[in-house]
């Protein structure tokens, strides 16, 4: 019986199954919560998946059913109906999910005085007659320059396309959104006046609706990144969309969908039109940046990882397809370089580091970790590439922060107290669970200092191919040798970065006042056992602050603050880059980084506590 | 046996036609030259015609094998297969005619100082290294700044989409087209920088390709407006956009559709491509304005004539999908109200009013008539509907400035001396020859100053239903009562402009030093018949001046000189426009002007001479 090995998306969660079992058989045996109201009968078709990637199945009588041939084509399966004849990958998408994917949107609570970039009037305009003879567009600029004291001179084009029939019906009476010298938009009289800054992961996303005249966040949303199906981690996106323009065009498609959708599904909640979104924000990595945009990423993809662009930009909406009004504009953060994007400059202005006094580090992990010190005012910045294993990825049991991960663990004595998300019963390990279960099994001395384990402890086992630690029995989860691997990579990649950016400022870690987590991740990890295994140095608790979605609230900062936004693009253009493959004794770092175990820093010279 | 009208274009010649003729023999009958090689068989395929509308006939079975369903359902026939069923409009392509349109495009010849919006410079860039890992723009606009000491700032978005890769193939040397601080497109090292200048008439485009560097023209080029067969005046394109919205745009497509080939076949006849051209300026009256544009024209359509938008504006290629490099601007000059556009405000500028000392007329004669008067450096405009008598339009034997139209005509005693263009047989008769007719007719004294036909002259006869005088017996064209009630009214509403505009000024005839005809009618106009009918004031000639294409010489100005394109904005700025339909005396003024016979205005009141 041929066994094949299911990736199930967004929970990221890699299954094997067998030819025999259907797809929604395979995911309810392994925990994870696909839709099924009938049954499995295949008549509620509330179970439809997509198979994005590996062999497709030849649909069923009742998928042709169901499925337009287009869809059919596109994978579209339901998942009572499938039975998988090869490896493949899975995206379920979130109406088909038994629980919603956990996704971070809150972040640091920010209060600066409103001042955006677009303002809205309210203005009475004369209506022409043989003695007034003024084109429209000039009566309006008139008018709101004279009603506002305003030195407004341009229009966008596609206001003018429907400028004169609206202001005929709304009888010369309407709401004008304008932006520097330029009105952007004519609404209708009393419209609100909102704007959307969004945080673009590579994993996920986070939508802010703000009111701009008070600066109020009205409704937060989070949702995975739907380019995930085409790649989990930046370098498999970027390689899908080198394939081919098309294959880049589609990534791009993806997520302007996705933010449509989002923007006018934030909109609705609030009873308000997609239209009254006069400015939107939006910040993510480089990469999520130039997929964003459609820029090329050949040139990021290879050394020396050069973006096509770093400066801050502002982009029609109707040229990136955003069903906003079309004169409206999408400020995109500045970037600092390859592999520390506009994200992390929302970051350092949301966290108040160029100001700070203190000598301080922020760290924002994932896939990517980007962390930059702060001392003196000068900020230097490092791209460590910690690899998936915080987001369950090359982790046998690993998987996303989705209901019934292990979250927390303690191990006493032969016991493991677990935590899981939603508190069902465990389906994988998520990044702090991992993290957690490293700190104690280090702790209680089953993996030493190199990240050994021994075999003289009651819940380790050998497997097929190497030592492992069973967590749970039933359903069974283990930990195995390769995992610690997969982990002590990702700590010393991080461990390592810090370290360069600490010897680049003749720093020791007694200096570093403050640690600032950010990012959904950071925000669940518990800092000890992050101190424990040596991923974070060893200072005391208080110094360290996990602060959230650091980027989300910078984006919200540059919405509402033009002075913000200003202050953002100083920070870009004066960060430091470190390039850390460049650093001298980056290898020497790298591999004593490796070592499990708490540390300080003295001297640049590092000492193990224990 | 049931006789039909068809409406040939853009030779604007209606023609009876049996249903048992074919188009072909029709047009042949009178004149008109459609191709044919193999004699009217249906096997060279040369005389193609659309029926733009009317009844279509149905296809015969050689035009189904030589069209596709779309184009017979689009109209598209042989003209030597067709027998037309009804009424209608057939519209010649410039393929299938045997004598190319007369089209001006010459103009007044220009000299300014070369200093367009748009300059090129050869750029040599460093190439990333792990020690200058700055992104691929930033780069750029330093070295550009740094080399030429120039302050850019902003890339096109465009430019950004090709950039990288770009700069990688072409081994960091290239060439930068810059305009303000925006660099708009990266082209070769070495490419040309050339400039486009198209005035956008109702009937007819010129279009003229110059050298950036120097000012030069390469080469001009005159065609059809497209838009013709969809109604030969402003007012009934205007109608005709108001249909629907799709409507509209198939107006503007079909335009931008031309100019895209105009552009391409000019580029190559220099052997340089369409991407070589950095700038384009537009003018056109601004009906023409708003359709290129897609802009609302209902409101432009109904009293009080109401332009969506009269200044200057500044559009990206690519919004209005001309096939320049995206990035490139389309400079469309300011329009002055919805009657007198930017092809006068470029006749203006180009005729150096602004700056003349002397009190001058500008006079720019068509289906609507702009007059300007300079004194003491104000200039005031009004518009005038002439009407379509001078293309040919609502004249029985009337056609436009095509091969065989008569253009000049003397009568002496009972003969009638023609002059036809390209000396071939007449077909018809075209403004100016309408024009000699008219004087002709008045000074033989066979019409008298109300405009009634004697009976008492040779070559007058009773037609079916009017006087008519025989200017040709074979092929037969006569010229009826109501052609000359039609260009009478031509020539009261230019007369009643004039006027309007010399009461206004307090002027009288010897005030005025100057009059500049300008525009392709204009220029083939024999002045004295205009002054012996009362169309023109009667003054010594030498102060008439015939300029030809004086907006498209304001538009090359314009392109050339971003300080004429300044004077451009300010004169549009301060021309005082006149109502005419406002004025007190308009009906007195209008009714007076419909005499014939020479005048001059002394103390504002009219004293015929003779």
């Amino acid at each position: 019986m041929a066994k094949y090995t299911i990736d199930f998306q967004p929970v990221g969660r890699r299954v094997e199954c067998s030819e025999q079992e259907t797809v929604l058989d395979c995911a309810r045996r392994s925990g994870i919560g696909i839709n099924s109201i009938c049954g499995g009968v295949g008549t509620c078709n509330a179970c439809r998946v997509q198979i994005v990637s590996g062999k497709i199945s030849k649909p069923t009588d009742i998928e042709s059913g169901v499925f337009s041939p287009e869809e059919l084509k596109a994978g579209w399966r339901l998942a009572c109906q499938t039975h998988i004849p090869g490896d493949c990958r899975i995206y379920i998408p979130p109406e088909s999910m038994t629980t919603p994917q956990r996704l971070q949107v809150e972040g640091l609570e920010i209060s600066v005085i409103p001042k955006p970039t677009v303002a809205t009037y309210d203005v009475q305009i004369d209506a022409p007659s043989l003695s007034d003879l003024r084109a429209d567009a000039e009566r309006l600029l008139k008018s709101l320059n004279h009603q506002y004291n305003l030195r407004c001179r341009q229009i966008d084009q596609s206001v003018l396309h429907t400028l004169s029939p609206q202001l005929r019906s709304e009888q010369w009476h309407c709401q004008v959104a304008v932006r520097g010298n330029e009105i952007i938009y004519v609404n209708k009289a009393g419209s609100r006046c909102l704007g959307l800054a969004v945080d673009i992961g590579t994993t996920k996303i986070a939508g802010y609706l703000l009111d701009l005249s008070n600066g109020k966040v009205l409704v937060s949303r989070g949702l995975m990144n739907p380019q995930i199906s085409y790649g989990e981690d930046v370098i498999s996106r970027l390689t899908q969309s080198m394939i081919s323009e098309e294959s880049g065009k589609q990534l791009q498609s993806l997520l302007v969908e996705s933010l449509n959708q989002m923007a006018a599904g934030m909109c609705s909640e609030v009873g308000a039109k997609v239209t009254d979104i006069v400015e939107a924000v939006a910040v993510g990595n480089t990469a999520m940046h130039h997929l964003f945009l459609g820029l090329p990423v050949r040139q990021l993809a290879v050394s020396p990882f050069v973006p096509v662009i770093t400066s801050a930009l502002d982009i029609k909406a109707r040229e990136l397809n955003l069903k906003f009004a079309p004169g409206v504009y999408v400020h995109l953060l500045p970037n600092i370089a390859g592999f520390v994007g506009a994200d992390h400059v929302a970051a350092l202005l949301s966290t108040g580091m160029r100001e700070t006094k203190d000598t301080s580090l922020l760290i924002d992990i994932g896939t990517n970790t980007e962390i930059s010190l702060v001392k003196k005012g000068r900020i230097t910045a490092v791209s460590c590439a910690s690899g998936p294993a915080f987001e369950g990825g090359h982790i046998k049991y690993g998987m996303r922060a989705a209901s019934g991960a292990i979250e927390r663990l303690r191990i006493e004595g032969n016991a493991v107290h677990l935590q899981t998300i939603d508190n069902v019963p465990p389906v994988g390990i998520c990044g702090s669970g991992i993290l957690d279960a490293m700190a104690q099994l280090y702790l209680a001395g089953i993996i030493d200092k190199t990240g050994k384990m021994t075999d003289n402890y009651p819940r380790v086992r050998n497997g097929q191919k190497q030592r492992e630690f069973v967590l749970a029995e039933n359903p069974e989860i283990v930990v195995t040798q390769q995992d610690i691997r997969e982990l002590q990579l990702a700590k010393a990649a991080i461990r390592t970065g810090i370290q360069a950016l600490l010897n680049a400022h003749h720093c020791t870690d007694d200096d570093v006042r403050q640690v600032i987590i950010a990012g959904a991740f950071g925000s669940y990890i518990d800092v000890s056992s992050a101190i424990a295994i040596g991923m974070l140095p060893s200072l005391p608790l208080d110094r360290f602050h996990q602060v959230g979605n650091a980027a989300g609230a910078g984006a919200k900062l540059s919405l509402i603050s033009l002075s913000q936004r200003n202050l953002a693009q100083k920070i870009a253009e004066n960060v430091h880059y470190l390039e850390l493959a460049g650093t001298p004794d980056f290898m020497r770092l790298f591999t004593e980084a490796n070592y499990l175990g708490r540390y300080r820093l003295e001297d640049s010279r590092r000492r193990y506590l224990d």
